[in-house]
């Protein structure tokens, strides 16, 4: 996929990760770029969540984001912070006429062994040769236990266009599901403008995803833009969340052991923190992930999960679809369990809830919970 | 196992449960007992949970309990509450000399289905001819994809006694990890002491304990004192607390498809709450449960689980010891990973964690997450 105007992307195999596959890879832009970030809230945090935050504090535009995976390079000692300043200014270096801190760092894979510097430095000198338009390299590199590329598009009237890629949940020598998410576009939108919107953007879409409940120190989401083409304000933001929304489901799609998207609609909230938070809490529950694999009906699991989360209902009221199907509306509903059961046997669950309570609605994403899973998290062996 | 003075049990079969197996208890006091009651977080609540609140908030004494399994009487239409009701009406009549207002109720098991009601008047019926002084029948009734009974007991100075019996997480109709715990005692204390003192013992305890971070709309725990023996408050609450912990362990141990228990112990936190919090994140995290289902050391694992609770700490003073062993001092430290990996064959693995921001302590405990968890709640025909 072609990037937006004044990206360029690249990325090559510097033996960070044992399967000797792409690991390293850039994103540059051709003169200073806007920029919006949002890191991961575990209180754990790698150097380069750390880094990037100082660098959002001061307001400066960025020219290049650096991306290792195969490594988180976290916890892994004193020197996790020099290698990490340490891959800003050798990615400085290389470009020429960009600075340490235009530079972003990101990383995935492992933590508490130290990053090996020396297949960095190696690797970055053969990366700027190959700069081009394409993401699809990029969006390789940035792998862990992912299966498939998470790359989506979207052209905007006017001519600018978004491009985001993200990786997702799991690693093969395995320690936690980092999420990495950058998108790029060309619409002329102000880093006021970005910074202003790009939370809410995520708090609606990446941060709705649940895969195992753990969140991980490396997590990002980068917006970039290098403010080429004047694009309505509303048709961009409407956009990015289109956008973003999109790689959230193949993030979800492809969560470790997963075979069935879930995909949780709840609406009649009191406020929108509460239906994200509901939403969340039946997408998280190991219990109706365990239903939607076992392909089970199983609405009172639904329901049950719903009363963890913190919100205000009343279950005399609520409403659960499950595809499509009326299961329960204050008491259980009569249904043929056998033809819904049937329906599950495909590729998306769709959960619909309404709380009753008021008018606010939101969104999760989640996948089933299967025995690949547990072998993908329990079968490593020292 | 023998009660305490003053108590009695029962169970039957009433065919409530497919099985066959026993699924309707009674526990009685041969007085007016003093009691202490708390019950489950969850927003979704079943009306036995509902009306045994209204009997505390009364504040009067009762004379039995009445449990059923495999039903959950919840989230099956307006009948729900009457078929409550009804139980605590027919156990009164049949007791005699004994106000319904006396009798609490339980159930667990599928929810969304109505209570077989015939089968439970048949079942009290025959409940009164067989009361005893054995809690072992009652502990078996109230079991649903428990592999085992879950009773302690213990012996105070001055002669009073504390047995405790409980249940934990699975049901064979899949619903949710219902735990039920009802501690008796002869010990002379008072109901102003129990009260007192239950929801604390309880969030040390049974609140402590995660098997998939699923609650039910049905758990409870009721503490019941006969007030027979004279017994130092000290003596009996060291006592409650030495039981229930004991409870909470083998519920954790007996967790759906579990074949470790996980016991975490968190140490150095500025407050009991932080500790607390801290402690369940890591026995709740299910990338922590499949690395000791894969016995595998993975102390990033760990690291990161805290850094998901949101308590203050300094990664750079942090302590994790596994099995004995210690992984981590603010940075890796060497160990034989092979030998610690060795070590975790084993039926509990202590993880231990010494946040160095304080002095509060706590304990949670959990279980591995195994294939056989996911089995169990993905194989269901509907």
């Amino acid at each position: 996929m072609r990037l937006p105007q004044g990206f360029t992307a690249t990325a090559v195999a510097a033996g960070i990760k044992p399967s000797g596959k792409l690991d390293l890879a850039m994103l540059v832009t051709d003169a200073p770029a806007a920029w919006a970030y949002v890191a991961t809230r575990n209180r754990l945090t790698a150097p380069c969540v750390a880094r990037n935050r100082v660098r959002y504090g001061t307001g400066e535009h960025i020219r290049a984001i650096v991306i290792n995976a195969g490594n988180a390079n976290c916890a892994s000692g004193e020197s996790a912070g020099f290698d990490n300043e340490e891959m800003a200014t050798r990615t400085s270096n290389i470009l020429g006429g960009t600075r340490p801190q235009e530079v972003l760092t990101a990383s995935t894979g492992v933590i508490g062994v130290p990053l090996p510097m020396s297949k960095v430095h190696e690797g970055l000198g053969r990366l700027t040769g190959s700069l081009d338009e394409e993401v699809d390299r990029l969006a390789e590199a940035i792998l862990t236990t992912d299966t498939n590329i998470k790359v989506v598009a979207a052209n905007l009237r006017g001519g600018a266009r978004i491009v985001g890629v993200a990786k997702g949940s799991g690693m093969i020598h395995p320690n936690m599901a980092t999420m990495l998410a950058f998108i790029t576009t060309d619409a002329d939108v102000s880093q006021a403008t970005l910074r202003e919107i790009w939370p809410d953007i995520v708090d609606r879409t990446l941060n709705q995803v649940t895969v195992d409940g753990d969140t991980s120190p490396n997590d990002m989401a980068v917006l970039l833009s290098t403010q080429r083409i004047e694009t309505p304000a509303t048709e961009f933001i409407d956009g990015v969340e289109a956008v973003v929304t999109k790689l959230a489901e193949k993030i979800a799609a492809d969560g470790e052991g997963a075979s069935t998207l879930l995909r949780v609609a709840v609406s009649g909230a009191r406020s929108e923190a509460d239906a994200r938070a509901a939403a969340r809490a039946v997408a998280g529950s190991s219990l109706v992930k365990t239903a939607v694999h076992g392909r089970d009906p199983n609405w009172g699991r639904i329901l049950s999960s719903i009363g963890q989360a913190n919100v205000l209902w009343d279950p005399s009221k609520l409403e659960i679809v499950l595809q499509e199907v009326a299961v329960y509306r204050g008491t259980p509903l009569e249904f043929d369990r056998e033809a819904l059961s049937a329906a599950m046997e495909a590729d998306a669950v769709k959960i619909a809830v309404d709380l009753a309570a008021g008018e606010a609605q939101a969104r999760a994403w989640g996948c089933d919970l299967t025995e690949g899973y547990v072998r993908i998290n329990a079968e490593y062996t020292t």
